[in-house]
């Protein structure tokens, strides 16, 4: 990675990683493997990946902008960001986590500068208020600065049971105008519906989005003590990168990585971890459920892209990427997806399961529906 | 038409009509305005017209068969029933109801042999049972020589609201082997749910299906006395069949006569009106719900005709006229049909409203849909 470390961006020095993996099976039949949720267009003209990269344009500019992805997915991540440098594209060889693929680009940016200070966005979730995002990121690099790992959690507006949570102390570590962070206490595993509704009127918890930021040297040296393997193989591979032995290099070393996370392998163990507040108006735009109630609705509360046709059809979603007429009658709380290959009906309480169908769908070696 | 008289059938001198109207609204997006029910392979390799042809075989052969229908299906009709002379296919300039329609066909058979005894059949019918259809005919015939007018009821098998009833007396007029004729008492619009569950208990009414025979005079008399004018209308199109004048005396005639049904206008107040009860495993085929319940089922209660993958899914319906795959998630007592420019998704205990979606359809002008 020939990485041009000049910017002119406010927050000089900042690098910014968006780990770009997962295809989002719960989105099928609109999202598949090959043509995963960060590439689509969910809310707008532009893709969530898209809108990530622009969302991150006022703390780091795309030349100090790392995305990494799957094979399959470099050359749309290409054509998508096209003021992204190809060599900011950081291609690892198969998906072995979070922890490997944020670990490898922050030692890839330690080669360049160890001190620099970094965070890890996910490529596909959804922020409508970037402002205050930018501002909570700010309150992040300033702890990050004073050596700790720290994470960007939401104030929950309901107890969700898909998310995971961050508990907070009240230990201040670093207050700003923007904000305050605070020294985590725990991470913990999606609850249960009455541990969630306990979380959520403590007014301690916060929901986990995968939003780093450290110091590259700080999440390094708690790597090497709790994950030295993982420590060995990210440096081995930044070593050899530009060089004639990267790809080889990568491809051995990689092939030998334990799957890990960031959460499990580092964060939940790590010696000082804080968490900063925030309210973005975040989604992770995980279902079909989710990505209705993102979309304006009309006086029945359905959701509709397309060309409906509805009598007595109510908080339902429509999506259709054909021109044909959709038809509802007597329906409620369902979504309706059409595509050219494929057509889903979900009760709308199981758009979580919509998974399974994808399951399904592998096991029947169907992949070009998968 | 001229018409054949010769017939090697069994019932010699029996003639059949069938009428061929109406699109079947409610199974739309599979019947539509050019492609009606009577000419859809619902339940087989063939249509229900040509199901209906096939069951008349045995009373009365193809020259001995007519067929009145509109304009825009005469070609359709012609194609799919090659062993029908074109002399047989009657078409009416305009949709008037059963009254003009099976009025005109009567008027055309009398026109060859006053004394032929006729029986006329809806197009678009299931009948499971086609040994006892034919028996209940002939106890018809029977009663029909007496000089009644004769319906074949159904014995209801639940008390369905959507049908007419006709209440039977206990005066039997003709018995055969097959069957029974009884005077009817009257004929009687569809019920409620509470009057219809007091007539299937009563075990005196029977559902209209529709299903008539009569000798020709028998009818046009009673006509003459009725409906004088659609008498006479009839009568004058009748005179001028075959001749230069037909289609302009068809014409003006057909533009003048008031819509009217054969039940409305003559069997409701005819002197003499018999009914035959029968067990025929008849169905009207009339919505998504009754279609399903016409398809055998799997474990789940699910109806298929595609590719379906599902979770969790019950007693729904599935019909796809397209190669893709269907995928239902937690979905239950729901009907889906996809095809190529349409694709309906309706609540099965609302499958009689799917006609309301053809109705905004065809306000909206969008006449290719509906």
């Amino acid at each position: 990675m020939r990485m041009n470390g000049s910017s002119t961006s406010a927050e000089r020095g900042f690098w910014a990683v968006i780990p770009a993996g997962g295809s989002g099976t719960r989105l099928w039949p609109l999202s598949r493997t090959a043509r995963p949720k960060f590439l689509l267009p969910l809310l707008g003209e532009t893709s969530l990946l898209q809108d990530t990269l622009h969302r991150l344009q006022p703390l780091a500019a795309p030349v100090r902008t790392l995305v990494v992805c799957g094979p399959v997915h470099a050359a749309a991540i290409a054509r998508q960001l096209p003021t992204l440098p190809e060599a900011n594209i950081v291609v690892e060889p198969s998906p072995k986590g979070s922890g490997p693929a944020i670990g490898l680009a922050t030692a890839l940016i330690a080669r360049h500068d160890p001190d620099a200070l970094l965070g890890s966005f996910a490529a596909d979730h959804r922020v409508e208020r970037p402002e205050a995002f930018v501002a909570a990121v700010h309150t992040a690099v300033a702890a990050a600065q004073a050596g700790w790992l720290v994470t960007i959690g939401l104030t929950p507006t309901r107890p969700e049971i898909g998310y995971g949570y961050i508990e907070r102390t009240d230990e201040a570590i670093v207050e700003t105008a923007g904000g305050v962070a605070y020294r985590a206490a725990r991470f913990v595993e999606k609850p249960d519906l009455a541990t969630a509704t306990a979380y959520v009127a403590s007014g301690r918890f916060l929901w986990n989005a995968s939003m780093f930021v450290w110091r590259a040297r700080t999440l390094l040296d708690e790597m090497a003590r709790l994950q030295p393997d993982l420590y060995a193989g990210v440096q081995r591979i930044a070593a050899a990168w530009d060089t004639a032995d990267q790809e080889r290099e990568t491809a051995e070393v990689w092939a030998g990585l334990v799957e890990s996370t960031i959460d499990h392998g580092i964060m939940e163990h790590a010696a000082r971890v804080a968490v900063v507040p925030a309210e973005l108006g975040w989604s992770d735009v995980g279902d079909w459920h989710g990505l209705g109630e993102l979309i304006a609705q009309d006086d029945l509360g359905n959701s509709v892209r397309g060309d409906l046709v509805q009598v007595d059809t109510s908080r339902s979603v429509v999506w259709s990427e054909t021109d044909r007429v959709v038809a509802l009658v007597g329906v409620d709380n369902t979504v309706v997806v059409d595509t050219p290959d494929a057509l889903l009906v979900v009760n709308r309480a199981r758009a979580q399961d919509v998974k399974q169908v994808v399951a399904q769908l592998k096991r029947a070696r169907r992949t070009e529906l998968s």
